[in-house]
């Protein structure tokens, strides 16, 4: 589906647009769970979301002639501002369907990008017809938040840095965990890690948004799916090509509860001190409630976005 | 009353038992603002805030004989965990006289590192009155959280790493801003500043807590003061050594309303992705209400703690 090459050359296209996030680390963290545990900072990223590599590969891999009709997407939110950053930066328009339930605050920043927004309701079936209205009247071109090639590449440079940072530390990975919601990131963390260590990829996700595990434990893509979820960054359905990639190179999937979810953020705002939206803490919920499974390896969380609605906190 | 050797020498002491904590940044932040932004993040130091380098530099200095008696202390919050913890790395006990409106978070973290907790009421006499009891009780040093000379020097080496930090990003500093409560950071910091920089000093201070302005405006170090701020760890009164210092070393001291503290903690959590607690966020606010006296200046500001109750923010 896509290959390491594509994510390094992801890499070098998106270089000037991105930052190199940094890893980060809490001795007392690690040493109360017997972990060796680290965090990939993907909430201190451009647009404050892993979402902007993807969304600039994408816009930096059109045409002349494809980028002059504009970009078009549906969002519940980082896509949606890392899309409208990226069209900025080339200059083209950018049009961002945003469903109902989205976070104010991702959705002050898509405008803040200067994209035009196009409101609908919150299901899936609603966003797609919404958006194909949108292209029907722009021209645009589309670009999925996850379903795409491109864009699972683009969120796969987050994984080779992690690989050199980690080296950087004299660490050996045994093993990824990433949020799982349309399957981008995890898609391409788990291409990036098979071809290059030999660390362990995990899927974390809410039990109130399990279609992606439904889907690992079946082997059939589940699209019947009402997500309810605090973690709004994940009520997506999993895509066709991220599927079959997670398939392949994904070692399992870890659900977790919303209780679970709202503790391991509040342990981490607390201990890292570092604000980081709801689906940023899937991952630590779902490494604490399978501790031993990981107990003494060297373990990496993606903190995948710090876009969090500060008058709205489950605290 | 300290020199620029005392807090070097005080850098070399606590070396072991701190963080050198990193120097953060915001483009977006700076461009806005125009002036050239850097924030010292000892929201990250041990024990989340600047306190542990006083503290550790203090317990550290004793004598055996003297540090065999253990350590006691009145403190909101910060110096109450910091001298708790530098005591459990000596090895001897520490007592720490917590007034009622202390927040929880910290009276929690004090308690995690072993100390026995006095309560007492919210005044200054209270806090002075409980802690002479439990000296005479205990036998033990007091160690004051900000006016004693090695508390102060402990501070400065905040400064000294600012320094070399902004050395290594090839900038150089033309202010540095530190909230001022009892006057152990900005005392440091200032003796740092004048021998070492050309960088103006300032002290960041609650309009509901203003003892130091008013000590610096009128020459006569105010006792008569009863703080109401958010800040809570700005809810102490200036002290005597700490005064002689400021009157000499700090170019001024700017205040700031209650709302503007929580706009500026706003902007820290929602643009730097950093939990910090309100007394934090005096500097920001400070910054953004003397904007034209800061243009095109490189300032830096020092984020001193994050040691936030999450049950009671002011979101």
């Amino acid at each position: 589906m896509i290959s390491l090459e594509d994510v390094q050359q992801a890499r070098e296209r998106i270089r000037p647009y991105i930052h190199e996030t940094p890893l980060l680390s809490s001795e007392q963290l690690s040493r109360e769970l017997g972990v060796n545990l680290y965090f990939k900072a993907e909430h201190l990223q451009k647009v404050g979301a892993f979402k902007a590599r993807g969304a600039a590969n994408t816009v930096f891999s059109l045409t002349e002639q494809e980028a002059q009709r504009g970009v078009a997407t549906h969002s519940s939110g980082n896509h949606g501002a890392a899309l409208a950053r990226a069209a900025q930066l080339r200059g083209i328009p950018a049009h961002v369907v945003v469903p109902e339930n989205a976070n104010t605050t991702k959705v002050a920043a898509i405008e803040g990008y200067g994209a035009e927004i196009i409101r609908c309701e919150s299901t899936l079936e609603a966003r797609e017809k919404t958006l194909a209205e949108t292209v029907e009247k722009t021209g645009a071109v589309v670009v999925h938040p996850y379903d795409d090639p491109r864009v699972i590449a683009g969120q796969g440079t987050c994984a080779l840095e992690i690989l050199e940072q980690m080296k950087s530390h004299r660490e050996k990975l045994t093993a990824v965990i990433t949020p799982v919601g349309g399957g981008g990131l995890l898609a391409g963390t788990a291409t990036v890690m098979k071809a290059k260590s030999h660390a362990s990829v995990f899927g974390a996700e809410p039990s109130g948004a399990d279609d992606a595990y439904r889907s690992f434990q079946s082997g059939v893509r589940v699209t019947d799916h009402d997500p309810q979820t605090i973690a709004d960054g994940l009520r997506t359905t999993l895509g066709e090509h991220n599927f079959q990639i997670i398939q392949e190179a994904v070692d399992d999937i870890l659900l977790v509860d919303e209780a679970e979810i709202v503790a391991a953020m509040r342990l981490i705002w607390t201990r890292l001190k570092q604000v980081i939206e709801p689906s940023s803490a899937v991952c630590l919920a779902a490494l604490i409630k399978n501790r031993e499974r990981f107990q003494g390896q060297t373990v990496c969380l993606v903190l995948t976005g710090g876009n969090v609605d500060l008058s709205n906190l489950p605290f």
